[in-house]
């Protein structure tokens, strides 16, 4: 039976741009698993009630129901252990956390800062109130307020992501030889930018603007072929 | 043969302060190995001559010379592989290396900062013309212009700290259940600030500082009983 996959759409359904289900879709494919993703909404939380929370990527296997990218990595390391690895031993899972951590709290931080605006857009328009409200209620400001500029944005980024293009120009992915969980964690915070906005954050000449390329080839082009909402 | 390390010592021979040498004293200890340390000053570059370069740490054990941290625990690891491994497989090898570059770009940038001139004080005399001249050219200007105050490292300490501290809150090491060379990397850059410095940098109720102690206490306290420079 394949396996079901509640992902993040936009306005236009087939953009999809969550950073959490991003990482979920390429931990499956790095599996070999296919997956038919059905499109879902904040405001959808009746469709997934089911997990018995309502944040996606919701993951339906047979009849396992996983909720959390971090969890559903687990979970496909646990349940096709004969297919390449996400999460490798106690050193590989734990400092995965690591990454995962740079990536949502430095990273999506910056991001979202650079993006908010395309991303308010990008939503579909049943979800803006929910959105502008719990946003601006988290970011104590106004989306409009909250976003900053581009070349602020370049500026921060830069910085922040020192200590990965650093590793980047030693070795190919995060995860080493080859892209793994630690690498789909920080890449779907990049897919997340990248399908609702057009704005260019990272110079073309930095090792990770490269890594990125590479990331965004894997699978046949899965990322690379993903639809960007159009402002 | 009991193994050697070339350490760098103040001018009080009895303080080591190197971020690279005490990763290597972490690393040795990890494995339960001896080490017999010789106190190295910056300008003793014949004493390890016979290394081919001029930087410490400088290992050796029989007829065995290594250099440079990372490479001594790639060393160790293979040589003394029944003993707990340092960096274990693949993944955690390139996260491994992912973390250094945290701690020596982005934590290590800030403590630089922080006790430049309680290290300019720590060091040994002789030292001190060829580090003053080093560094300012380094980092473009005097010592005591590049010098933070407390306040001001604190709070670039605290924003760098978040993803380790989301992680310490998680898991008890960055390795996971137990040390690894991951923790030695980024406990080296706390250790180089402990044994030159009184200046205290991180919130008492932060999960890094509760790591640090932890760490401090590894190996019957080997970082917490080693002397710190008095001003």
């Amino acid at each position: 039976m394949t396996i079901r996959m509640y992902d993040l759409a936009g306005a236009n359904p087939a953009v999809r741009f969550s950073p959490y289900c991003w990482r979920a879709r390429m931990a499956l494919a790095h599996k070999g698993l296919d997956v038919e993703t059905i499109a879902w909404r904040f405001s959808d939380k009746e469709a997934i009630a089911f997990s018995g929370q309502g944040l996606v990527p919701v993951l339906r296997d047979g009849d396992t129901i996983v909720n959390d990218s971090w969890a559903i990595a687990e979970y496909l390391d646990k349940t096709y252990p004969d297919r390449p690895v996400l999460l490798d031993g106690e050193q590989g899972r734990a400092l995965a956390n690591f990454a995962r951590h740079y990536a949502q709290n430095v990273l999506s931080g910056i991001l979202f800062k650079a993006i908010m605006m395309d991303l308010f857009n990008a939503i579909d328009p049943g979800d803006r109130a929910y959105f502008r409200e719990s946003r601006e209620k988290r970011v104590g400001s106004t989306l409009e307020q909250f976003q900053i500029a581009p070349d602020a944005a370049r500026a921060q980024l830069n910085t922040a992501l020192s200590p990965l293009r650093a590793v980047l120009k030693e070795q190919p992915f995060i995860n080493g030889r080859h892209a793994a969980f630690a690498d789909y964690c920080v890449f779907g915070a990049f897919m997340w930018a990248r399908n609702v906005s057009s704005v260019s954050l990272i110079a073309e000449d930095d090792p990770t603007h490269a890594w990125r390329e590479r990331m965004l080839d894997l699978f046949d082009g899965l990322a690379r072929k993903s639809p960007r909402a159009t402002a």
